[in-house]
């Protein structure tokens, strides 16, 4: 975790104080159901809580962990120096540490999902609010980098909504698939405590009861969980790639909100850079390289082995506290794109008309030439716009060949940009409804 | 794709035959939508299907790609080789090659993924049968390989049967993924083609129309379900590591079935070695490995770019005619696995009693001892037992401590078996229903 | 392994016959140690050469494997059925299946490295030839995708040669790493085969005898050597995306070479797409997939599983097969890579002298302004050219407070391009020696 | 970088201190050089020294970046704050911020390499120790996790003796790749700052001047210098695995050293947990997951984009920060582990002569039976072993077609362990030197 490339609220639910408080809240509502069972004495239950309000001494706590070397028996220990080593002592009673600790993971994982589907939000608004600014911009469309036909602005932003808005319901998705608890002992077979408990506790966490687990959740539902981010993230970089093609010195198209303070080089001060995509690029990185380890994790040697462990303690906060920032740092840069919808006219002809070679192509064909004469005719006067600047319009009304199956009027149609934005309506309601 | 690991069925999907016949169909279902709207004659469309029958000639089409150095245009010009190039004239018309390609790729992943539902579906019963009938054998549970509280196989089989169901329905989830197509034209505007085309398109091949695409289908899609091919490869390894430690020489709890005149090394006769579950540990491997460049094939510059192409090519066939295999592979193993109860009964006595300290401590606890002392009793004995090889029962009989706690009935009930099997009836209720 | 993607070259080094003429290779010098050593007789290791010139037949080698389930003894079966069983049979004496196939593997390996060593040489050879052709071709250098300051197409390629220059060094060394032989038995000891039998062999096939083997030949040196495949494949990549960008529309400073004959596209006569480097991305992606499934092989069980197995069956052909065919598709695009310095130049100029900001901030620091002082002078002009499109000397020369600090003549020699040529023979001896 | 699992030595080189420090002096190096060239007065260069023992306040730096929104700005004007901003007026003159940061990087890098070898030596101290003490300590040698044919205890840790050599002398290679510095300018040209800055710079700091550079140090390097650690740390698995299979309870060959006071477990006090090593395996996921983005950086646009600057941020300390932490850890469980070679002896012979069914099958084979016959014989013996419990050596000297090929004599012999180890001593030679 980046402090820079963090926020705080996200990074609030990694700290040790958030774990301790949750650690608790297991165990009292725990206490809660078997004192409910008959198991422990209602009393005692009671008493555990007495410390709702108290805020763990995570220093004491570790200096604890420095002697038992075991940091739930440690909490427990510090536990009992709030609420009573006599009253305490049914705390905990016939669970299993791994039930503590895998249930305040997928606690702490489907709290930052909550906060990553706000991003997502956040990034789906400004996605929307730039796709109907720039519904009717004219833009050339490339593939291979190469100018193809033209396109719109707010069709790019749309296409990228149609991809967050997958991406958003993926998160809900996996966000379900972690939103378990388990409460089952040392091997899962819930010997020394009643499935009622788990129960208990899953509900009043919000979560739902694993159906089967060992001493600890099965890490395929983990192994879902970051691989659905590693999706949204590399959707993220598909988003800053655009932007920072659009930005390039020979394309601008658009750039970055750049502030007057902000200098954006020690050495050109004429440079304005998109720092923050190209950021989001390398976060994106970040992000997807949990998702391999977090697949290896999945495989345990029989009812637990601890491997996962490191892994988790790593990629948990990391990869979730990334890509949060990345979310926001998107949003605010979709939100305050400068976009130079005169560059995107400027840049469109640039080979004067060769754009349209597509529909004059299939004007031809369907006049009556042959496939391969029509590809000739247009292939042929395309060269002469590519390698000798001419304007295709132009040539192709001087085209005997040409004009002796189109009529001049039937040509100019042909370079009419309406054509190309005909159905950008009817996309936009597919994407955003009606 | 390597031979030995793949079945017919799968490989099938992914012949240029398939592919050739799958172009035609979206040719010709395109035709008819353009005869229904009137652009083209409704005689061209008709004489399309004239094809119907026709197995492309792959050879055939290769020589005409070798000139035209275009595979689309290569089809496209055998396929007016049997209808008629007067007749084949409004063929593609509209179309871009991609419309074809993706749309194409995409009807191979839905025909993939229902053979792969079909092999889970064929493990799924396979460990639902082992969990029934292995419900009861008793089998010490393990963490850290180290000997925990007594489990039962057929808990093994059913979190393996849950974690697999999980797959399914992530698997059905990503088929829905990439059950879309597109005929969207250059960059996805639909200029030279009604949005109709696609959707009579799309409704013939049981896909869904892509809301946006470009000139490609967005490749999050793709993304997302190669990395939910790689979580339940991931499953697999697991399911396929618990059957390689049962059939180690020194735990001996199950072998995989071994045909009489199988050869096991060509060195050591006696060998029974656990080859198909090693190979399935590799073969997740290779289909995790796509998942990353999936994820690469996100970012497209602008309208599309062919980098995905080439890890499609790859990955396409790879990735699920090996998972195929592994998923018909792993069926097998759990069929047939060969299973040896009255070792896990000897293994879980190694250490006489001590997997029963857990009870023990509790009982100490629920007598009125600290957690402290309980522990300090608990594990004095436990040490004999580890150490000189006593009997943990007879070592707290015989600790005075221990006895002034507990009556000796209540310390030879802590050593009683259906203490920790009286839930597997409702965890089974959990995972297989009621 | 894609027949589209791959050479022929390098395929037969992967093929069954190849594989089975290096398996006669280790066997019947195994045979000649032997015999030497005394332990079998000399006529019977003499008889193993009869099959010398033997094309060994795959499809009758694979029938008898299909009754014995093992392919090395399917082979020497086959090997005895040409021998002469009576001869053959102290072939293998001693030896375990693994002493062949690790063995096999690494010759297989050495082989592919080789392959790929004249790769590198021919991409190295292209980007020196290159490098020299256009040593002082004028460019504008770019950070960020922004102009920056100048630099020369031979720089780029310069340093292209360079990185691929390393790429070959590392190689090298990787090769070194797979170049090792083992014939040590079952599990390492020589127990059965004396060590001088591994000499011979590894001599003989140019290998260097395994220090200490189990079973197998550590697999630590596979992963380091498709590691180093995988730095290759980046850094083709990274010259694949440079050559991408300078083929945008916007940009076109070069282009792949597209033979007269050649359809781009469908659609769009006019388009020249840089196909050719898409898929050398692509392509990069898949050398770069075995990565992590080789670091994986690397643990294996106590002294071998047999997980690794499937997953180098998969990666040893695929991927060296995938990088010897990217780097002559590489070696192909850079000799023939059309080059437009014109369109370099007009670029360059594209905001009128904007980039020769850095050096007038320095001169004026230099001239005794301070850093802040002199920043805010050049920014100043500088956006007025940015914005205003005027030309930056002209705006220098008419700014009273630069006119104070330099003389119009300072201010013109500021604007010269040698000034960023000048150390281009300097780093030119650094890269391809003096 | 996770607390627990990081040593201060590492963590410190990583601090905002060291970074700075390092700035510092790349700065008044850069200023010596140029004072040396005349572009700078002596004085200036020299004024630059009188922060040499500042200790750089981190605070400060941080607040001016808050509003210069520049890292290396920042630095410099609180640079200037300590040498006062007149005399620092020549500070970082010709320079890029690039050439400060990568020259940096590269620094801690070659550090943290240092750190890492003095790891890898304490773990290649404790193998080699380990080796000798166990040299003739026999043990069972395993494939499949099947026993084969014994071997001794000091084979297997001189086997990873030898891996990790290898992984040293891979660090030695990558550290060197990445010991370069560059001071060559915006674009890498030297336009700005001659050669002979770098050159000092470099030699000052014990690097080699980069080749040739563009805004960066081409991103190869690292690339290959985390692949390396990606193997290394692929090793420490490898060996962390053997670890955990010695001590699960059925194989309890070795475990972990179990301070008294230390608790395995909150629930089963006789647990000893082989967590380190488990730990060891999670972490080796960890310091792998930085290879594939590590890759991902080296493609760049042009002379430069910022995309792999977040990633290194990420992973350049907590990669080499958790390898330095594994290393030592990996040290202090060989060091401390506890062997039983009593227990080694036991497991050998749990299936009474068995192993020893090799060396009859050669004895056979060598007597004058075919390969078939000789199978057969002790296939059948065998397997009453495997199925009934018999002994091995019993039953062959009751077969009469055994005993009509070999005497008695000849059959005891096969079971003698001497046979074995005899090529011990030769083995560590090839290891560890005459």
């Amino acid at each position: 975790m980046i402090p820079r490339y963090s926020r705080p609220e996200m990074v609030a639910i990694w700290s040790p104080e958030t774990k301790f408080r949750i650690w608790f809240e297991i165990e009292a509502h725990a206490c809660d159901a078997q004192a409910a069972l008959g198991v422990i004495p209602k009393e005692n239950a009671e008493a555990v809580w007495r410390a709702k309000d108290v805020k763990f001494d995570v220093a004491r706590i570790d200096e604890i962990e420095a002697v038992t070397k075991h940091d739930v028996i440690a909490f427990l220990t510090h536990l009992a120096e709030h609420v009573g080593s006599d009253q305490a002592r049914f705390v905990h009673q016939g669970m299993t540490s791994s039930d503590v600790l895998d249930t305040t993971l997928n606690v702490q994982l489907v709290r930052a999902s909550d906060l990553l589907l706000a991003g997502m939000d956040r990034v789906l608004a400004a996605l929307k609010t730039r796709a109907h600014e720039h519904k009717d911009t004219v833009r050339i469309g490339r593939s291979h980098g190469i100018h193809a036909e033209p396109t719109t602005m707010g069709l790019t932003f749309a296409r990228f909504y149609a991809e967050m808005a997958r991406g958003r319901a993926r998160l809900v998705a996996a966000r379900a698939e972690i939103a378990t608890g388990a409460i089952s002992g040392a091997v899962g077979t819930f010997a020394n405590i009643d499935p009622a408990v788990e129960e208990h506790v899953c509900k009043m966490l919000d979560l739902t009861p694993e159906p089967i687990s060992t001493q600890v959740i099965p890490r395929d539902r983990h192994a879902m969980f970051f691989a659905t981010l590693g999706v949204i993230a590399s959707s993220i970089e598909n988003i800053a790639t655009e932007i920072r093609h659009m930005q390039r010195t020979e394309v601008l198209e658009a750039e970055e909100f750049f502030s007057p303070g902000q200098k954006g080089s020690s050495a050109m001060p004429h440079k304005r850079n998109p720092v923050l995509t190209e950021n989001l690029t390398g976060l994106a990185r970040l992000v997807r390289m949990s998702v391999i380890p977090a697949m290896e994790n999945v495989t345990l040697w029989h009812e637990r082995d601890i491997s996962h462990s490191s892994v988790e303690r790593a990629i948990g906060p990391d990869t979730t506290v990334t890509l949060d920032f990345a979310l926001h740092r998107l949003a605010g840069v979709v939100e305050k794109l400068v976009i130079y919808p005169e560059t995107m006219l400027a840049n469109m002809n640039k080979f004067r008309g060769l754009v349209m070679s597509q529909r004059v192509l299939l004007a031809l064909t369907q006049a009556g030439l042959s496939r391969e004469d029509a590809y000739r005719l247009v292939q042929r006067n395309a060269m002469r716009v590519w390698e000798q600047g001419a304007d295709f319009k132009t040539e192709l009304l001087a085209d005997a060949e040409v004009t002796a199956a189109l009529s001049p009027a039937e040509i100019e149609e042909k370079f009419d940009l309406g054509y190309h934005t005909k159905h950008v309506d009817t996309i936009f309601a597919r994407v955003f409804g009606a």
